[in-house]
Protein backbone atom coordinates (compact mmCIF):
# COMPACT_ATOMS: atom_id res chain seq x y z
CA UNK A 1 0.00 0.00 0.00
CA UNK A 2 1.30 3.22 -1.18
CA UNK A 3 1.55 6.27 1.07
CA UNK A 4 -1.67 8.21 -0.98
CA UNK A 5 -4.00 5.06 -0.59
CA UNK A 6 -3.05 5.15 3.07
CA UNK A 7 -4.21 8.55 3.34
CA UNK A 8 -6.91 8.09 1.50
CA UNK A 9 -8.07 5.22 3.96
CA UNK A 10 -7.43 7.47 7.00
CA UNK A 11 -9.93 10.30 5.56
CA UNK A 12 -12.11 7.51 4.10
CA UNK A 13 -12.58 5.71 8.30
CA UNK A 14 -11.41 8.84 9.90
CA UNK A 15 -9.30 6.61 11.53
CA UNK A 16 -5.98 6.14 12.40
CA UNK A 17 -6.76 3.06 14.58
CA UNK A 18 -4.00 0.32 14.20
CA UNK A 19 -5.30 -2.68 16.04
CA UNK A 20 -1.63 -4.59 17.65
CA UNK A 21 -2.41 -8.56 17.14
CA UNK A 22 -0.31 -9.50 19.88
CA UNK A 23 -2.55 -12.54 21.20
CA UNK A 24 -1.80 -14.10 23.73
CA UNK A 25 -3.23 -17.81 23.96
CA UNK A 26 -3.12 -17.81 28.04
CA UNK A 27 -5.20 -14.52 27.70
CA UNK A 28 -8.10 -16.39 25.16
CA UNK A 29 -11.23 -15.20 26.20
CA UNK A 30 -13.72 -18.74 27.66
CA UNK A 31 -15.00 -20.37 25.12
CA UNK A 32 -12.03 -19.86 21.94
CA UNK A 33 -9.97 -23.04 22.20
CA UNK A 34 -6.47 -22.77 23.69
CA UNK A 35 -4.56 -23.81 20.70
CA UNK A 36 -3.11 -22.46 17.12
CA UNK A 37 -6.55 -23.09 16.15
CA UNK A 38 -8.35 -20.85 18.70
CA UNK A 39 -5.80 -18.43 18.45
CA UNK A 40 -6.32 -17.96 14.38
CA UNK A 41 -10.20 -17.83 15.11
CA UNK A 42 -10.12 -15.37 17.79
CA UNK A 43 -7.86 -13.49 15.59
CA UNK A 44 -10.19 -13.84 12.55
CA UNK A 45 -13.26 -12.29 14.90
CA UNK A 46 -11.25 -9.43 16.06
CA UNK A 47 -10.28 -8.94 12.39
CA UNK A 48 -13.92 -8.98 11.76
CA UNK A 49 -15.29 -6.80 14.45
CA UNK A 50 -12.43 -4.36 14.26
CA UNK A 51 -11.89 -3.27 10.34
CA UNK A 52 -14.37 -0.71 9.91
CA UNK A 53 -12.89 1.43 12.33
CA UNK A 54 -9.05 0.31 11.81
CA UNK A 55 -6.54 1.57 9.32
CA UNK A 56 -4.00 -0.92 9.93
CA UNK A 57 -3.04 -4.41 11.96
CA UNK A 58 0.16 -4.47 13.67
CA UNK A 59 1.26 -8.49 14.33
CA UNK A 60 3.85 -8.54 16.75
CA UNK A 61 6.00 -11.35 15.65
CA UNK A 62 7.12 -12.29 19.10
CA UNK A 63 3.63 -14.18 20.04
CA UNK A 64 3.62 -16.15 17.04
CA UNK A 65 7.32 -17.29 17.31
CA UNK A 66 6.87 -19.02 20.87
CA UNK A 67 4.96 -21.70 18.78
CA UNK A 68 8.02 -21.78 16.62
CA UNK A 69 6.71 -23.16 13.34
CA UNK A 70 3.58 -23.56 14.02
CA UNK A 71 3.52 -20.31 15.30
CA UNK A 72 4.27 -19.08 12.11
CA UNK A 73 1.47 -20.98 10.34
CA UNK A 74 -0.52 -19.15 12.31
CA UNK A 75 0.77 -15.52 11.99
CA UNK A 76 0.56 -16.36 8.27
CA UNK A 77 -3.14 -17.40 8.26
CA UNK A 78 -3.83 -14.65 10.68
CA UNK A 79 -2.00 -11.78 7.87
CA UNK A 80 -4.16 -13.59 5.49
CA UNK A 81 -7.67 -12.85 6.98
CA UNK A 82 -6.67 -8.64 6.94
CA UNK A 83 -8.76 -6.89 4.50
CA UNK A 84 -6.33 -5.48 1.41
CA UNK A 85 -7.72 -2.32 2.28
CA UNK A 86 -5.73 -2.22 5.43
CA UNK A 87 -2.47 -1.28 6.07
CA UNK A 88 -0.33 -3.86 7.15
CA UNK A 89 2.81 -4.50 10.02
CA UNK A 90 5.07 -7.06 11.29
CA UNK A 91 6.46 -5.72 14.36
CA UNK A 92 9.38 -7.76 14.20
CA UNK A 93 11.94 -5.15 15.73
CA UNK A 94 14.53 -6.96 12.94
CA UNK A 95 18.12 -5.41 11.46
CA UNK A 96 21.15 -7.13 10.67
CA UNK A 97 24.44 -7.26 8.35
CA UNK A 98 23.26 -6.40 4.62
CA UNK A 99 23.00 -9.78 3.42
CA UNK A 100 20.96 -11.09 6.30
CA UNK A 101 18.63 -7.91 6.44
CA UNK A 102 17.79 -8.78 2.35
CA UNK A 103 16.36 -12.20 3.81
CA UNK A 104 14.62 -10.45 6.58
CA UNK A 105 13.07 -8.19 3.90
CA UNK A 106 11.94 -10.92 1.84
CA UNK A 107 10.68 -12.71 4.81
CA UNK A 108 7.95 -10.31 5.38
CA UNK A 109 7.37 -8.19 2.09
CA UNK A 110 7.87 -11.26 -0.43
CA UNK A 111 7.02 -14.31 1.64
CA UNK A 112 4.57 -12.98 3.92
CA UNK A 113 3.21 -10.10 1.44
CA UNK A 114 3.40 -7.70 5.22
CA UNK A 115 3.11 -3.69 3.87
CA UNK A 116 5.70 -2.91 6.51
CA UNK A 117 8.32 -3.88 9.36
CA UNK A 118 9.69 -2.42 12.20
CA UNK A 119 13.16 -2.55 12.08
CA UNK A 120 15.86 -1.52 14.85
CA UNK A 121 18.66 0.77 13.92
CA UNK A 122 21.39 0.06 15.77
CA UNK A 123 23.53 -1.68 12.81
CA UNK A 124 23.11 1.32 10.74
CA UNK A 125 22.56 1.76 6.71
CA UNK A 126 23.28 -1.09 5.13
CA UNK A 127 21.47 -2.54 8.15
CA UNK A 128 17.98 -0.80 6.78
CA UNK A 129 18.48 -0.27 2.88
CA UNK A 130 17.71 -3.59 1.61
CA UNK A 131 13.70 -3.10 3.23
CA UNK A 132 14.09 0.16 1.66
CA UNK A 133 14.74 -1.91 -2.18
CA UNK A 134 10.72 -3.07 -2.28
CA UNK A 135 8.46 -0.75 -3.76
CA UNK A 136 5.07 0.32 -1.95
CA UNK A 137 6.77 -1.07 0.81
CA UNK A 138 7.75 0.32 4.25
CA UNK A 139 10.37 0.68 6.88
CA UNK A 140 9.04 1.54 10.30
CA UNK A 141 12.28 2.54 12.00
CA UNK A 142 12.74 2.99 16.09
CA UNK A 143 13.07 6.38 17.15
CA UNK A 144 11.85 7.15 20.58
CA UNK A 145 10.58 4.20 22.35
CA UNK A 146 7.98 4.22 24.99
CA UNK A 147 9.09 1.74 27.38
CA UNK A 148 11.51 2.23 30.23
CA UNK A 149 14.69 1.10 29.09
CA UNK A 150 14.59 3.80 25.91
CA UNK A 151 16.29 5.65 28.89
CA UNK A 152 19.30 3.54 28.52
CA UNK A 153 20.76 4.65 25.23
CA UNK A 154 18.46 6.40 23.19
CA UNK A 155 18.58 9.54 25.13
CA UNK A 156 22.41 9.77 25.38
CA UNK A 157 23.82 12.91 24.06
CA UNK A 158 25.94 13.30 21.17
CA UNK A 159 27.06 16.77 19.37
CA UNK A 160 24.08 18.32 20.90
CA UNK A 161 21.59 16.13 20.03
CA UNK A 162 19.98 12.56 21.03
CA UNK A 163 20.61 9.59 19.82
CA UNK A 164 17.27 8.81 18.70
CA UNK A 165 17.42 12.47 16.89
CA UNK A 166 20.83 11.24 15.37
CA UNK A 167 18.96 8.12 13.83
CA UNK A 168 16.08 9.78 13.27
CA UNK A 169 17.68 12.35 10.95
CA UNK A 170 20.26 9.84 9.57
CA UNK A 171 17.60 7.56 8.41
CA UNK A 172 15.55 9.89 6.94
CA UNK A 173 17.99 10.56 4.40
CA UNK A 174 17.95 6.82 3.26
CA UNK A 175 14.59 6.63 2.94
CA UNK A 176 11.39 9.12 2.49
CA UNK A 177 8.06 10.14 3.75
CA UNK A 178 6.36 7.36 1.22
CA UNK A 179 8.67 4.96 2.10
CA UNK A 180 9.52 5.37 6.42
CA UNK A 181 7.82 5.77 9.06
CA UNK A 182 9.00 6.08 12.69
CA UNK A 183 7.99 4.63 16.21
CA UNK A 184 7.49 7.37 18.62
CA UNK A 185 6.40 6.17 22.33
CA UNK A 186 2.76 7.97 23.09
CA UNK A 187 3.81 8.06 26.74
CA UNK A 188 6.03 11.55 25.86
CA UNK A 189 3.64 13.93 24.11
CA UNK A 190 6.24 16.47 24.26
CA UNK A 191 8.94 14.51 22.68
CA UNK A 192 6.43 13.90 20.03
CA UNK A 193 5.26 17.51 19.42
CA UNK A 194 8.86 17.78 19.12
CA UNK A 195 9.20 15.27 16.89
CA UNK A 196 6.46 16.65 14.25
CA UNK A 197 7.88 19.56 14.06
CA UNK A 198 11.25 17.55 13.05
CA UNK A 199 9.67 15.66 10.49
CA UNK A 200 6.69 17.41 9.82
CA UNK A 201 6.20 14.49 6.34
CA UNK A 202 6.85 10.98 8.43
CA UNK A 203 4.46 8.74 9.81
CA UNK A 204 4.40 8.08 13.13
CA UNK A 205 3.90 4.85 14.59
CA UNK A 206 2.79 5.62 18.36
CA UNK A 207 2.16 2.41 20.44
CA UNK A 208 1.48 3.10 24.21
CA UNK A 209 -2.19 4.49 23.90
CA UNK A 210 -5.10 2.16 25.81
CA UNK A 211 -3.68 -0.24 28.17
CA UNK A 212 -0.14 1.47 28.12
CA UNK A 213 -1.85 4.93 29.36
CA UNK A 214 -1.74 7.46 26.77
CA UNK A 215 -4.64 8.80 24.86
CA UNK A 216 -5.60 9.52 21.22
CA UNK A 217 -6.34 13.23 22.41
CA UNK A 218 -2.75 14.09 23.65
CA UNK A 219 -1.20 12.16 21.02
CA UNK A 220 -3.10 13.90 18.21
CA UNK A 221 -2.65 17.49 19.90
CA UNK A 222 0.88 16.53 19.71
CA UNK A 223 1.32 15.06 16.62
CA UNK A 224 -1.33 15.12 13.95
CA UNK A 225 -0.49 16.15 10.87
CA UNK A 226 -2.90 17.41 7.63
CA UNK A 227 -2.28 13.77 6.17
CA UNK A 228 -3.11 12.79 9.82
CA UNK A 229 0.34 11.27 9.97
CA UNK A 230 -0.14 8.90 12.91
CA UNK A 231 -0.89 4.99 13.29
CA UNK A 232 -1.75 4.88 16.61
CA UNK A 233 -1.75 1.46 18.05
CA UNK A 234 -4.26 -0.50 21.14
CA UNK A 235 -3.58 -3.96 21.57
CA UNK A 236 -4.35 -5.19 24.93
CA UNK A 237 -7.85 -2.89 25.31
CA UNK A 238 -9.18 -4.12 22.45
CA UNK A 239 -7.96 -7.47 22.46
CA UNK A 240 -9.04 -8.16 26.38
CA UNK A 241 -11.58 -6.03 26.23
CA UNK A 242 -13.45 -8.71 27.89
CA UNK A 243 -12.45 -12.22 28.83
CA UNK A 244 -15.93 -13.44 28.36
CA UNK A 245 -18.42 -15.01 25.06
CA UNK A 246 -18.93 -11.39 24.71
CA UNK A 247 -15.27 -10.35 23.75
CA UNK A 248 -16.00 -9.69 20.05
CA UNK A 249 -18.85 -7.05 21.28
CA UNK A 250 -16.77 -5.49 23.40
CA UNK A 251 -13.45 -5.19 21.34
CA UNK A 252 -16.10 -3.89 18.45
CA UNK A 253 -16.83 -0.97 21.22
CA UNK A 254 -13.46 -0.39 22.11
CA UNK A 255 -12.30 0.08 18.55
CA UNK A 256 -15.11 2.22 17.82
CA UNK A 257 -14.53 4.44 20.53
CA UNK A 258 -11.27 4.93 19.32
CA UNK A 259 -11.68 5.40 15.78
CA UNK A 260 -14.85 8.06 17.23
CA UNK A 261 -11.49 9.65 19.23
CA UNK A 262 -9.50 9.97 15.94
CA UNK A 263 -12.56 11.39 14.07
CA UNK A 264 -13.25 13.99 16.87
CA UNK A 265 -9.59 15.22 16.65
CA UNK A 266 -9.46 14.87 12.81
CA UNK A 267 -12.81 17.03 12.59
CA UNK A 268 -11.51 20.08 14.54
CA UNK B 1 25.17 -25.01 28.41
CA UNK B 2 26.78 -22.84 31.37
CA UNK B 3 30.02 -21.44 31.40
CA UNK B 4 32.42 -23.89 32.72
CA UNK B 5 30.77 -26.51 30.17
CA UNK B 6 31.90 -24.50 27.45
CA UNK B 7 35.34 -23.98 28.44
CA UNK B 8 35.93 -27.74 28.87
CA UNK B 9 34.54 -28.37 25.53
CA UNK B 10 36.85 -25.38 24.08
CA UNK B 11 39.84 -26.74 25.65
CA UNK B 12 39.22 -30.28 24.60
CA UNK B 13 38.66 -29.64 21.16
CA UNK B 14 41.58 -27.03 21.06
CA UNK B 15 39.21 -25.06 19.07
CA UNK B 16 37.24 -21.67 19.45
CA UNK B 17 35.49 -22.23 16.38
CA UNK B 18 32.00 -21.61 15.55
CA UNK B 19 30.08 -22.80 12.33
CA UNK B 20 27.90 -20.19 10.82
CA UNK B 21 24.99 -21.83 9.40
CA UNK B 22 24.01 -18.94 6.94
CA UNK B 23 22.58 -21.64 4.33
CA UNK B 24 21.46 -20.59 1.09
CA UNK B 25 19.13 -22.64 -0.98
CA UNK B 26 20.66 -20.72 -3.88
CA UNK B 27 23.81 -21.47 -3.18
CA UNK B 28 23.25 -24.98 -2.15
CA UNK B 29 26.30 -27.43 -4.18
CA UNK B 30 25.66 -29.64 -6.58
CA UNK B 31 23.71 -32.76 -6.26
CA UNK B 32 21.49 -31.03 -3.53
CA UNK B 33 18.20 -30.77 -3.97
CA UNK B 34 16.76 -26.84 -3.88
CA UNK B 35 14.24 -27.75 -1.11
CA UNK B 36 13.50 -27.26 2.39
CA UNK B 37 14.40 -31.26 2.56
CA UNK B 38 17.79 -30.22 0.60
CA UNK B 39 18.49 -27.51 2.96
CA UNK B 40 18.33 -29.97 5.71
CA UNK B 41 20.29 -32.96 4.00
CA UNK B 42 23.06 -29.90 3.88
CA UNK B 43 23.12 -28.92 7.26
CA UNK B 44 23.24 -32.32 8.31
CA UNK B 45 26.32 -33.33 6.32
CA UNK B 46 27.63 -29.93 7.16
CA UNK B 47 27.50 -30.41 10.61
CA UNK B 48 28.96 -34.07 10.55
CA UNK B 49 31.60 -33.01 8.91
CA UNK B 50 32.63 -30.23 11.33
CA UNK B 51 31.23 -30.67 14.92
CA UNK B 52 34.90 -32.55 15.54
CA UNK B 53 36.16 -29.08 14.96
CA UNK B 54 33.35 -26.56 15.84
CA UNK B 55 32.17 -25.57 19.52
CA UNK B 56 29.54 -23.43 18.57
CA UNK B 57 26.81 -23.65 15.63
CA UNK B 58 25.33 -20.34 14.76
CA UNK B 59 21.94 -20.69 12.84
CA UNK B 60 20.85 -16.97 11.12
CA UNK B 61 17.29 -17.37 11.51
CA UNK B 62 16.98 -14.61 8.61
CA UNK B 63 18.00 -17.50 6.21
CA UNK B 64 14.88 -19.41 7.56
CA UNK B 65 12.13 -17.13 8.21
CA UNK B 66 12.45 -16.31 4.58
CA UNK B 67 10.77 -19.49 3.93
CA UNK B 68 7.79 -18.52 6.19
CA UNK B 69 6.51 -21.46 8.57
CA UNK B 70 8.40 -23.99 6.43
CA UNK B 71 11.78 -22.21 7.28
CA UNK B 72 10.99 -22.49 11.00
CA UNK B 73 10.30 -26.16 10.62
CA UNK B 74 13.74 -26.32 8.91
CA UNK B 75 15.46 -24.31 11.49
CA UNK B 76 13.72 -26.75 14.24
CA UNK B 77 15.01 -29.63 12.34
CA UNK B 78 18.55 -28.29 12.13
CA UNK B 79 18.97 -27.25 15.38
CA UNK B 80 17.75 -30.52 16.77
CA UNK B 81 21.24 -32.37 14.44
CA UNK B 82 23.86 -30.40 16.42
CA UNK B 83 25.21 -32.37 19.13
CA UNK B 84 24.76 -31.61 22.60
CA UNK B 85 28.31 -31.03 23.68
CA UNK B 86 28.34 -27.85 20.56
CA UNK B 87 26.77 -24.71 22.45
CA UNK B 88 24.00 -23.29 19.81
CA UNK B 89 23.63 -19.52 18.66
CA UNK B 90 20.09 -18.24 17.71
CA UNK B 91 21.32 -15.37 15.61
CA UNK B 92 18.01 -13.63 15.91
CA UNK B 93 18.95 -9.48 16.23
CA UNK B 94 15.69 -9.72 18.97
CA UNK B 95 14.73 -7.19 21.21
CA UNK B 96 11.42 -5.64 21.96
CA UNK B 97 9.38 -4.43 24.99
CA UNK B 98 9.71 -6.38 28.49
CA UNK B 99 6.57 -8.68 27.66
CA UNK B 100 7.24 -9.41 23.62
CA UNK B 101 11.01 -9.86 24.74
CA UNK B 102 9.91 -12.48 26.87
CA UNK B 103 7.75 -14.00 24.26
CA UNK B 104 11.33 -14.04 22.41
CA UNK B 105 12.98 -15.54 25.01
CA UNK B 106 10.43 -18.43 25.37
CA UNK B 107 10.85 -18.84 21.35
CA UNK B 108 14.23 -19.64 21.68
CA UNK B 109 14.89 -20.90 25.25
CA UNK B 110 12.48 -22.81 25.72
CA UNK B 111 10.51 -24.01 22.39
CA UNK B 112 13.90 -24.57 20.38
CA UNK B 113 16.11 -24.99 23.38
CA UNK B 114 19.03 -22.52 21.51
CA UNK B 115 21.80 -21.97 24.40
CA UNK B 116 21.95 -18.27 23.42
CA UNK B 117 20.28 -16.07 21.47
CA UNK B 118 22.17 -12.45 19.72
CA UNK B 119 19.74 -9.07 20.60
CA UNK B 120 20.09 -5.54 19.86
CA UNK B 121 20.28 -3.18 22.80
CA UNK B 122 18.85 -0.07 21.15
CA UNK B 123 15.41 -0.38 23.88
CA UNK B 124 17.36 -0.95 26.96
CA UNK B 125 17.28 -2.93 29.85
CA UNK B 126 13.72 -4.13 29.95
CA UNK B 127 14.18 -4.86 26.40
CA UNK B 128 16.99 -7.71 27.67
CA UNK B 129 16.36 -8.70 31.02
CA UNK B 130 13.63 -10.98 30.09
CA UNK B 131 16.64 -13.34 28.35
CA UNK B 132 18.64 -13.24 31.61
CA UNK B 133 15.80 -14.99 33.57
CA UNK B 134 16.35 -18.39 31.61
CA UNK B 135 19.08 -20.65 33.65
CA UNK B 136 21.88 -21.67 31.52
CA UNK B 137 20.76 -19.74 28.63
CA UNK B 138 22.45 -16.41 27.25
CA UNK B 139 22.64 -12.95 25.99
CA UNK B 140 24.56 -12.24 23.18
CA UNK B 141 24.45 -8.61 22.57
CA UNK B 142 25.84 -6.45 19.97
CA UNK B 143 28.65 -4.21 20.79
CA UNK B 144 30.83 -3.14 17.80
CA UNK B 145 29.85 -5.19 14.67
CA UNK B 146 32.01 -5.45 11.96
CA UNK B 147 29.80 -3.66 8.99
CA UNK B 148 29.63 -0.72 6.99
CA UNK B 149 26.98 0.74 9.49
CA UNK B 150 28.64 0.35 12.63
CA UNK B 151 30.03 3.61 11.90
CA UNK B 152 26.84 5.79 11.75
CA UNK B 153 25.51 5.24 15.19
CA UNK B 154 27.84 2.64 17.37
CA UNK B 155 29.97 5.00 17.54
CA UNK B 156 29.09 8.77 17.94
CA UNK B 157 30.75 10.10 21.41
CA UNK B 158 28.46 10.56 24.43
CA UNK B 159 30.52 11.71 27.57
CA UNK B 160 33.81 11.25 26.17
CA UNK B 161 32.87 7.05 25.35
CA UNK B 162 31.24 5.81 22.35
CA UNK B 163 27.89 4.13 22.11
CA UNK B 164 28.65 0.63 21.50
CA UNK B 165 30.59 1.38 24.99
CA UNK B 166 28.09 2.96 26.72
CA UNK B 167 25.84 0.08 25.69
CA UNK B 168 28.73 -2.89 26.55
CA UNK B 169 29.19 -1.10 29.95
CA UNK B 170 25.67 -0.94 30.87
CA UNK B 171 24.59 -4.31 29.34
CA UNK B 172 27.74 -5.69 31.73
CA UNK B 173 25.48 -4.53 34.56
CA UNK B 174 22.37 -6.23 33.53
CA UNK B 175 24.17 -9.69 32.95
CA UNK B 176 27.50 -11.52 34.26
CA UNK B 177 29.88 -13.21 32.51
CA UNK B 178 28.35 -16.43 32.82
CA UNK B 179 25.24 -15.58 31.28
CA UNK B 180 26.48 -12.36 28.65
CA UNK B 181 28.86 -12.17 25.97
CA UNK B 182 28.85 -9.90 23.17
CA UNK B 183 29.09 -9.19 19.38
CA UNK B 184 32.24 -7.95 18.16
CA UNK B 185 33.75 -7.29 14.51
CA UNK B 186 36.88 -8.90 13.77
CA UNK B 187 37.68 -6.32 11.13
CA UNK B 188 39.16 -4.14 13.64
CA UNK B 189 41.41 -5.40 15.85
CA UNK B 190 42.61 -2.85 17.73
CA UNK B 191 39.10 -2.08 18.65
CA UNK B 192 38.66 -5.83 19.97
CA UNK B 193 41.93 -5.88 21.76
CA UNK B 194 40.72 -2.33 23.76
CA UNK B 195 37.39 -4.19 24.82
CA UNK B 196 39.22 -7.40 25.57
CA UNK B 197 40.90 -5.05 28.30
CA UNK B 198 37.97 -3.64 29.52
CA UNK B 199 35.65 -6.99 29.27
CA UNK B 200 38.29 -9.85 30.36
CA UNK B 201 35.73 -12.00 31.30
CA UNK B 202 33.19 -12.20 29.01
CA UNK B 203 33.21 -14.08 25.73
CA UNK B 204 33.27 -12.36 22.39
CA UNK B 205 31.14 -13.80 19.21
CA UNK B 206 33.69 -12.54 16.55
CA UNK B 207 31.73 -12.30 13.23
CA UNK B 208 34.05 -11.56 9.92
CA UNK B 209 36.30 -14.43 9.67
CA UNK B 210 37.07 -15.98 6.61
CA UNK B 211 34.88 -14.93 3.49
CA UNK B 212 34.51 -11.48 5.46
CA UNK B 213 38.33 -11.01 5.47
CA UNK B 214 39.55 -11.32 9.41
CA UNK B 215 42.34 -14.08 10.57
CA UNK B 216 42.19 -16.48 13.40
CA UNK B 217 45.95 -14.91 14.05
CA UNK B 218 44.67 -11.16 14.82
CA UNK B 219 41.49 -11.81 16.06
CA UNK B 220 43.64 -14.34 18.87
CA UNK B 221 46.09 -11.77 19.26
CA UNK B 222 43.51 -8.69 20.24
CA UNK B 223 41.62 -10.54 22.75
CA UNK B 224 42.41 -14.25 23.38
CA UNK B 225 42.25 -14.72 26.89
CA UNK B 226 43.35 -18.16 29.21
CA UNK B 227 39.73 -19.39 29.02
CA UNK B 228 39.58 -18.86 25.44
CA UNK B 229 37.29 -16.24 25.45
CA UNK B 230 36.28 -16.53 21.64
CA UNK B 231 34.04 -17.64 19.70
CA UNK B 232 35.12 -17.27 16.16
CA UNK B 233 32.50 -17.58 13.07
CA UNK B 234 32.91 -18.97 9.94
CA UNK B 235 30.05 -19.10 7.76
CA UNK B 236 30.64 -18.78 3.84
CA UNK B 237 34.07 -20.07 3.69
CA UNK B 238 32.86 -23.45 5.48
CA UNK B 239 29.47 -24.05 3.68
CA UNK B 240 30.52 -22.91 0.31
CA UNK B 241 34.32 -24.32 0.42
CA UNK B 242 33.19 -26.13 -2.87
CA UNK B 243 29.94 -25.86 -5.34
CA UNK B 244 30.63 -29.40 -6.74
CA UNK B 245 29.84 -32.97 -4.81
CA UNK B 246 33.06 -32.33 -2.83
CA UNK B 247 31.57 -29.81 -0.79
CA UNK B 248 31.29 -31.75 2.27
CA UNK B 249 35.28 -33.00 2.50
CA UNK B 250 36.15 -29.35 1.47
CA UNK B 251 33.64 -27.72 4.40
CA UNK B 252 35.34 -30.13 6.84
CA UNK B 253 39.10 -29.27 5.86
CA UNK B 254 38.20 -25.69 5.75
CA UNK B 255 36.70 -25.86 9.37
CA UNK B 256 39.94 -28.07 10.46
CA UNK B 257 41.87 -25.73 9.26
CA UNK B 258 40.71 -22.68 10.70
CA UNK B 259 40.37 -25.33 14.29
CA UNK B 260 44.25 -26.01 13.30
CA UNK B 261 44.58 -22.17 13.50
CA UNK B 262 43.16 -21.71 16.84
CA UNK B 263 45.11 -24.48 18.32
CA UNK B 264 48.45 -22.92 17.54
CA UNK B 265 47.39 -19.70 19.25
CA UNK B 266 45.96 -21.39 22.18
CA UNK B 267 49.24 -23.31 22.55
CA UNK B 268 51.23 -20.23 22.52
Amino acid sequence: MNREELIAQIKAKESMLCVGLDTDMDKLPEGVEHSMKGMVEFNRNIIEATNKYAVAYKINTAFYEQYGSEGWQCMEETLNLIPKDCFTIADAKRGDIGNTSSMYARAFFKRLNFDSITVAPYMGEDSLSPFFAFEDKWVICLGLTSNAGSKDFQVLESEGQKIYQHVMHKVSQWGNPGNLMFVTGATKASDLNQLRESFPEHFFLVPGVGAQGGTVHDVCVAAMSDFGGLLINASRSILYASSGADYIDKAEAEAKSLQMQCAEEMSK
